[in-house]
């Protein structure tokens, strides 16, 4: 079914008011949830609203804190998201980078004592909108194996780049894992395996099966090793650049908090460049689109965010899809 | 064969000095592709040394001019490399952006114009000898088939992250294509197939075969999709910030140049963060080191630049392992 996005919003708005938001949150923490549900990410959108309204029953997000400044150095800001709800903080976050990228060129963020941002790219989206590269990442709980171990011991630690570009923005939101969970869920319900070497199986064979790699949640890193050393460098930065966690100390948590993430926001440039970026990028959209694709009657090739600009758009006028028993939950809360 | 490491550097010296360095030039890339080789990189140290030398004598690589200044717009810097040789322009791109960083947190450098930098993670290691963080990383022509295409378009782009920590710093050197030339190449003399996908065969088949991946460079991006991406946006992001060409346009000229590279320098905090610092990183690199092989008797977890130092350490010691060919080439040039 479809859902008129002002309705999921209204509705995402009353349940946050209801569990302790105060307006000014509820209110961007909505919009949020309905911005990624109306791109279609609704594995964080509507999907894992229900999971926030739980973790703040249980108390582990407090809806009424604001991040906290720790210090400033130059360019740099560090804050403490006390616990506070993961996405109003990254959006504060990023919003103090933007503002300094506007003021030096460009403003470099740590955060820590977060909780989960929900949909990453968001905050790319965020510095679009405010005409600025947009640089993210986050550390989340060892969700994956450390390439060359047995051990689940390194985070899939997403990471967003985001370049502003008139009507053709480029939002690359990616993950360290070469297959989100969400999207092995669907091939092992299919009954279909994946295209690629996806975890291993419980006596640790490397497998496409996302059934037996979803198991013992024993998850692939992308490029293998380079997705394994880029997430532990991803990690280390995060929780060195916000004097926060690692991800070996979020994974010592009864749940997935405390959280380190960095934001940068960077000033492409003044109105002399805007001819000269423009050039590059659409020379290289225009070659990228106008290639031939890899399979006959294959999808065609497309740029990061190239299929999030056409989702928005035909779900603005058609409604959102949802699943309907989450919305009904999501009603009801 | 061995070589003393001073060996190699004096006929480095030597050799840049007759062919158009001044002393300060050739004392710079003689020390960096001496120290390139020691580290047991010897693909972008001596054995790269004959086409840099090759292409200096086609006026290809203009040894004695340094990077011009194009406009400073607070912690941003955006340099032309005129040209000239690639270490020493990124060398000198890389010292602007820890100069920056020790003035306001943090630096970036966007240098265009430039060539081949040699090996990546120089740039790294400077950062790192620094007390800074560095990130840093270069487009290349097209060397790469983007996701999805028949095309060979995209740049394998290095990208270099290096983390400042006592004696075990941090230095993840990786490009964007799933294995290097290099590597498919040895496994190709040695009649082995890659352990995953290396590219696609002359039918645009995905193949592990190195020969067939290497016959048109059909090379495939590492994690498929998502270094593809990667690769798509650190290639727009350097031509951007540095008012530089991307890879489509360096694939128009002749041979590789005018590349585009971005430079950023952090610093990683004062003398209150050196302790969580030390605790974070020595604690994460604790439990991977820790961690079971995934293959009984294969080998030890590793951390990105671990080895790089054990190498040195022994090539300090023993002398440096070289090709005995190419040594006697560089000693006749």
């Amino acid at each position: 079914m479809r859902v008129p996005a002002q309705e999921l919003n209204d509705e995402f708005f009353r349940v946050l008011c209801k569990h302790g938001y105060d307006i000014e949150g509820a209110k961007l923490s909505a919009r949020l949830f309905t911005q990624a549900t109306q791109d279609g990410v609704n594995s964080h959108g509507l999907n894992k609203f229900p999971q926030l309204i739980e973790y703040i029953s249980n108390g582990w997000v407090k809806p009424e804190v604001k991040p906290r400044s720790l210090y400033t150095e130059g360019s740099i800001e560090r804050w403490d998201g006390q616990q506070g709800p993961g996405d109003c903080n990254a959006y504060f976050a990023m919003n103090r980078a933007i503002q300094k990228a506007k003021e030096t060129g460009l403003g470099l963020i740590g955060l820590r004592n977060t909780n989960h941002w929900m949909r990453p790219g968001n905050y790319g989206w965020q510095a679009i909108e405010a005409g600025c590269i947009g640089i993210c990442w986050s550390n989340t709980a060892p969700n994956m194996v450390a390439w060359g171990t047995r051990n689940r011991i390194f985070g899939n630690n997403p990471l967003v780049l985001a370049i502003p570009h008139n009507d053709k923005p480029l939002v690359l939101d990616m993950a360290m894992s070469q297959f989100s969970y969400g999207k092995m869920d669907i091939y092992h319900r299919a009954g279909r395996q994946m295209p690629f070497p996806a975890g291993y199986d419980k006596d640790w064979q490397v497998t496409t099966d996302p059934g037996a790699a979803l198991e013992h949640g024993y998850v692939m890193p992308t490029g293998y090793w380079k997705g394994s050393g880029l997430s532990l460098m991803l990690d280390l930065l995060a929780a060195i650049l916000s004097i926060g966690n690692s991800t070996r100390e979020i994974g010592q948590g009864d749940w997935e908090t405390n959280l380190s993430q960095v934001f940068l926001a960077i000033h492409p440039g003044g109105e002399n460049q805007q001819e000269h970026i423009a050039t590059v990028v659409n020379s290289t959209i225009k070659e990228l689109l106008s290639s031939m694709p890899i399979d006959t009657g294959g999808s065609a090739p497309r740029y990061p965010g190239q299929s999030t600009l056409a989702t928005r758009k035909k779900n603005r006028q058609l409604g959102v899809p949802v699943d309907q028993e989450i919305w009904q939950k999501v009603k009801s809360l």
